[in-house]
């Protein structure tokens, strides 16, 4: 079709796995048990607000209350393995043999521990570094605070959270929840930038009790100039169906300044992404901009209001979209079909030199990508 | 005057129109109804504020309620179209041969629906597409999803959007309210780069039932290294009196991050940009850092404590303000003087190569602006 | 120690000073009395809250409450010089000869005013352009309002500050509570370039009645690639002790974009950088993407769940924390000592070359810095 220099992907039952979804285990959630419904009584002053009816044409949205988080307050466990893939690039993961770029994302409630012993099977020193939760100086994943492990040996990392509460002070004291994130402050330089150039980076949820829990959960690292380490022509693809609560944890990383956007879809710029009533006073946006470290987190009814579609994300810097960062969220419909999206089998070109960072082989689709 | 390099413009009984507004119809308000001012049952928690009395000196403010956004609901008709400016640029426009850049700020109240008739006068593939309302995927203005509308070529966008409210599962929806943007993606490379770079682009404000309405409203837009596509010798002023309520729309496009600046006046950053009373936690700034596709807006009282002048407004990286990221926003006294601003008429130098954008004669003061 | 490559610093008795802090005047403040503590009125909601109990492990933190800001509305006068420093750059001071940079940082309380009887002893033009408070435009700041300050001239600043309130109109007008900053706009250009890459800006807090007061504080400016005009491996270290609730003002000036980013610590992304309570729907982060001109502070409790610690502060954008935009936030153990951080005596290298900004003997530590 005359113009039409991007390439679609096949949709197809599930062949194209969620992006960064190996075939190992790819997340945790300490979240034991479904918590009771949101209690009604936090949104009183909302059953005031004159305008709080009517949402009649919300489609596809279930009629029950989702589930929240439950009360953290639990000690655990994991392993976790730095090591080098296949193509040279590096990850962590919860097996041996499994890593993924970006690692896996670690869900805690607050109140919660975890224990992370920590094996680095690559031939560099490598480290644990954590943005937002609680840790001493021993667990600062830093070559300065010697927290960092040689190649072939192990350690344990402890990260602590806190619900929210007064201080001894009378004053108040935030809780840890937030949408976070890990990665390596040693590899390449003191400040980690070739292991995050190479992929040492994941995702850390730490919810609040009540806080809404997703359907389904999407990692998308916008580092230097790709998305989660695939070449331009690969970036990830994530799949949902129309109605499904999805929740996108959104972290940047190197060199770059970025602005994250959505098509047809949009986001509280709050501590969840979602508004808390009607008197929260926050920008709801579906674009902003972000540099390295930053991150964030949202949670989207998938099609609301819009609909089933190959729906754009992409880094709205004009050079940086063309050149390639640019991926879809495609939102089917019940049936698993999704309109204007043709479902077509990838020619030689594109497939064949498709690398998968994570080493799973269903973790990458066929094709490339809209990128002018 | 010494090293005073800067040039000043003629302002002389409005002699210099509001950059941005030509001489074809350059806003779509759907507001038909003054609402019942603001309910003072909204601000009973302000009432209790120990500190919230005594605000004398705020001068030159009107005694009565401003006006408020109505509900909306309505379902409204627009004719939309790209041209090509005589200068090579392109814009949008409300009737044909009136196209400006940036285009038409179009307005619309929560619940409303709009369909725009969009023909395509230039000689390449043109698209509308939009920031945060609601949309199908077939009215994305994406090469991809076939949205897009070739030279000649008409068809209908329509664009819908919603009052806050519950779900059916309990959780509470966002309305549709924002300062939002629409923009060509397809002309150029399928993210829009071309069209742009060459103006297709404006402003779009959706209101929530008792947003206060402004006096005047300025669409700014930093794209790439210019304001609203302006050389930078020609950088747009805009005009207000003490006590006018502005309303600024701000937009970024292109490349470059920026850091918008005005002297003089602040605002809060959140949906409104106003705060909502005292128990909004909002950060007060008069300095702001923006990329590509970010938008937000606020209101101000022109001169509001600080008086009458010719207050800058600039993009507050050096270099692009040395380069000419800088405009004036001129406050008069009743009288229509401007204090410290000497008025004057420009000589050959400055006035000679103005272009204006959008083909408007009044479009454009003359001379050109502090710029190091 | 293998490859590290990074250096320490003495810690030794007060004998590294808080960078910025000079042997002059470095800081102003016009709250004059300690007022009554936080009422827990205000705390109403929060007392309601299901998990707001329960932080027993906040350790080190005072039983007492803090200090909070007293009502403005004093009228202070102040002096101030700006100077050329004997490396070349400039400065602002208090008192003749003790200009720093960044410059004094100055306090005020909602309502007051202060007269700045500022003198230029340098050999060009050079301004104070303030950011957030009152100002006519005779107070500007700026070459194009004449209100700049020729070499060996004397002339009067005066800014005002405003407690927030209703308008005549019935609507809410913000007060000028920030983390504000002023800055040269003359040298060099007429943004002034060149005075601010000199070192030409400083920080500027205007509180709340209430507001929270610190037992410390600290400005850190990311100006171009330098913190605080210092060399890369002269970074600037700062010192508290486990349980001091330490203040930081940061701004960002200059070409670059930054992401400021501080370990071990974690602060709320709202006006006063503290959660107002549990409704308070702010982002908690850690990292924060900056531009210039961009400010905003917080507060900290040291070593809050992390305990004492050299804990890493630096920007994140990858080649600018190699590059040296590193420094450390030096938390002691009551004892003085810090864990992990090996007191030692610099040898030759590192201290040789270090040129003090602010010309104070006392203000620069002796080393360089974690810097790839």
């Amino acid at each position: 079709m005359d113009r039409r220099s991007f390439n679609r992907r096949l949709l197809a039952g599930g062949a194209v796995a969620a992006a960064g979804a190996g075939a190992g285990v790819t997340s945790l959630s300490l979240a034991s048990a479904a918590a009771p419904a949101a209690d009604p009584a936090n949104a009183s002053d909302v059953a005031n607000a004159a305008d709080a009816v009517n949402v009649a044409d919300a489609v596809n949205v279930a009629d029950t209350p989702p589930r929240t988080a439950p009360a953290g307050g639990q000690t655990r466990r994991l392993t976790m393995f730095a090591e080098t893939l296949p193509n040279g690039q590096m990850g962590y993961g919860f097996e041996r043999g499994k890593a993924s770029v970006p690692g896996p994302l670690i869900e805690l409630n607050e109140g919660d521990t975890v224990h992370i012993e920590f094996e680095n099977t690559t031939s560099v020193p490598v480290s644990l570094h954590v943005h937002g939760v609680d840790y001493d100086i021993a667990n600062d994943g830093t070559r300065m605070s010697g927290s960092h492990v040689d190649p072939g040996a192990t350690r344990t990392y402890t990260w602590r959270t806190h619900a929210p509460g007064f201080r001894a002070d009378g004053t108040w004291q935030p809780g840890s929840a937030g949408y976070w994130h890990y990665h390596d402050h040693v590899v390449g330089t003191d400040h980690g930038t070739g292991g995050i150039r190479k992929g040492l980076y994941g995702g850390l949820v730490v919810r609040r009790k009540g806080d809404i829990l997703p359907d389904k959960q999407f990692t998308i690292v916008f580092n230097d100039m790709t998305i989660n380490n695939k070449p331009a022509a690969e970036s990830p693809d994530f799949e949902a169906t129309v109605g499904d609560r999805v929740e996108i944890v959104m972290i940047t990383h190197g060199e770059f300044y970025h602005t994250f956007h959505m098509h047809g879809h949009r986001w509280a710029d709050n501590r969840t992404g979602l508004l808390t009533g009607p008197d929260d006073p926050s920008r709801v946006i579906d674009n902003k901009i972000t540099g390295p470290a930053d991150s964030f987190g949202f949670q989207i009814i998938a099609g609301e209001r819009g609909g089933a579609g190959a729906w754009m994300y992409h880094c709205h810097v004009q050079s940086h979209s063309d050149m390639g960062m640019a991926g879809l969220f495609l939102v089917a419909r019940p049936d698993g079909t999704v309109p204007g999206y043709e479902p077509h089998h990838m020619g030689a070109a594109g497939a064949a030199g498709a690398a998968s960072a994570s080493g799973a082989a269903a973790d990458h689709a066929e094709g490339h990508h809209p990128s002018g």
